[in-house]
């Protein structure tokens, strides 16, 4: 295994039925504020980013001060993951989000330790960023999301 | 509100049944490595601290390429809040860690929102931290927790 396989903890995924009153807690509560708002239709979601340090939101950018990223997710219909996420368990934290340097490799490497991968192939997610989810049942219950952000490409 | 409040995601807590197993499937998967093992009586856990990167594991120091904690967390017995949440819910994530330079004013900024602490006053966590948890039915869901890293106190 080549290390360090994950760089950092890129955002932690939380599920909420109000995209707009949840962003409004944030700021209010915390003063984070939005800095990527997008509709992904292939994941039946929409979301915000929230940089958790004004510092330096942009992980490319050499990590300095990077803190992170709060990632709001309101189901576009009942039927997607979250929403069914939210029937089952309610309003709470979704996931996990690993950055990540290759995430080809990575997937390769996790793969052939017997951990499943959801995605076999990378997907889109926020930002321009190429994702893959891994099985909560192979990781103690954690949905767990590797996150190769655009500008390490 | 003086910002940034928040400086960073600490870590993510996972509730897990057994921590000896997990510290190894974080091993195995991702070769994170196990930097804190404690007990702590008050909270009814055992927990074990994995940083994220390898690269700059201690936060005090510049911040410099700090990836977070994985924390992982057996209860010490059924009656404790980790282990009522595995009753409840099974294994998974239980909490998010928020990193703030003086948890004595970020305590009373946020239960000035109107946000519920539950903890009145700060108490021991990882590492020499100092922490307190936020009420989870007031931030959607969300248990969350803030921590004062002891070498930034």
């Amino acid at each position: 295994m080549v290390l360090p396989l994950l760089t950092r903890i890129d955002h932690v995924g939380i599920a909420c039925r109000d995209l707009d009153k949840s962003i409004e807690l944030y700021r209010a509560t915390f003063g984070l504020e939005v800095v990527s708002l997008e509709s992904n239709e292939e994941q039946g979601v929409r979301e915000a980013m929230l940089a958790v340090s004004t510092d330096n939101p942009v992980p490319g950018a050499g990590f300095g001060g990077f803190g992170g990223y709060v990632q709001l997710l309101e189901p576009l219909g009942p039927d997607t993951p979250v929403g069914k996420f939210l029937a089952r368990r309610g309003e709470g934290i979704h996931h996990i989000g690993y950055g990540v340097t290759n995430i080809t490799e990575a997937m390769a490497t996790i793969g052939g330790t017997g951990v499943r991968l959801i995605d076999q192939r990378p997907r889109h997610g926020s930002m321009g960023a190429s994702i893959a989810f891994l099985h909560p049942a192979d990781l103690g219950g954690v949905l767990t999301e590797l996150v190769q952000f655009a500008s390490s490409a």
